[in-house]
């Protein structure tokens, strides 16, 4: 079944992308986004919002794989949104992100079902002053070479518009 | 009339390739930025002196769709530069970018003589601390999204070579 | 000789991507990076310990156009690693980011041998605080485009993947 990770920036319109991908029938959002504030909370009502009625939505924080496991299936597809607040929801958790990551990627190798994960770049600007900042950029660019390693198709979007950097037959 | 988008993060030679295709003749340079700053007056300087006595410089920090609507015609290119520095200038001016970008976004879409736009990528970095540089990190997102969506050319800009996004003949 | 310029983010696989492309035999690493904290030591010897003995590695932190013109050999790859630290050291050193720059890109013109180098991208993010972050910001993109117009392959590398930017037979 096909993988896809979809990489981009803050509003690179990563998201809309994805959602595209599996537009046209039903879906299952798994929102890894938790409402702590209101800026939060809104972004979280405008993409409601915008998937419309054919999609359900769960909310998954820390067990992305089991999620998965669970709810992977050749008749529905999945959308993982995103990656990057999963990471920071392990590391306030105190989890270990590269457990949780090769568990994940383990699952993605070959899913049992259609799944599309919207991951963040956020490495290409200068090096950040504190430790903490810098420790959740390695593991998110950890997170999306290990992934990118086993999707079958990696996209960069950028300005709304996609790049291919891998697609794998 | 054609329409470009061109994207790049700071000191990626997007301007100078912005130029480069406006090469061979007289062009009218819309300069967005305002020398508030001995820093930000050498740089309009340094632009001013490469681009040569071909062009022709009027600022206009504000009312862009206005200012286009007014010079846009088929026998002269018109280059603005950039997009960052209005944004930055609208929402210093309490003006609303969205209706902003709305106006621009119309005028591209079928524009009276050829344009190219600059703007810079600022979303690949770390989310930043305060609410005012994630606001303005959104809106040039946004600005991003919509107009690429409304040229027919956007080009990527890294180390000076530019990344074909989107091409419409 | 072939020259490669390999830019990427932070944690983007670049460097593992520009050692793969000389893996395979004997090859000779030169370090710019120095190992003024436990962070900084423990990354040096991680990237050691993946490249394997097949590899010299020397140090030169500030005199890469003299190192480079010295080692330079149809017989043995070198790989630079990377032009970001370079730049850093030559400020603190209170050195001409400029001119080494050119120094280097003479040499890369027509190298003696073939050699990959590593380099960040920093500018995708907002613009910095301090003028001394912004001024190291300008020098990578400076340095990124003069090297890239001399390189015949740039290849930018994101989640590990290649998107070749130039390429010159």
């Amino acid at each position: 079944m096909s993988s896809t990770l979809v990489l981009g920036g803050a509003r690179s319109g990563k998201s809309v992308y994805a959602e595209g991908l599996l537009a046209g029938g039903p879906a299952l959002y798994v929102a890894t986004g938790q409402a702590f504030d209101d800026e939060m909370a809104e972004r979280i009502r405008d993409h409601r919002d915008r998937r419309g009625p054919d999609w359900t939505t769960i909310e998954e924080p820390l067990e992305l794989a089991a999620c998965l496991d669970r709810h992977l299936s050749p008749e529905r597809p999945i959308l993982v949104d995103c990656l990057t607040l999963w990471i920071s929801n392990l590391m306030h958790a105190g989890l270990d992100v590269g457990h949780q990551t090769d568990r994940l990627a383990e699952l993605l190798r070959d899913p049992a079902g259609p799944v599309v994960l919207v991951s963040s770049e956020v490495g290409l600007g200068l090096v950040p002053d504190n430790k903490m900042a810098r420790e959740f950029r390695d593991h998110q660019g950890r997170v999306n070479q290990k992934l990118a390693s086993v999707c079958r198709r990696v996209v960069f979007v950028a300005a709304g518009l996609p790049l291919i950097m891998k697609d794998t037959l």
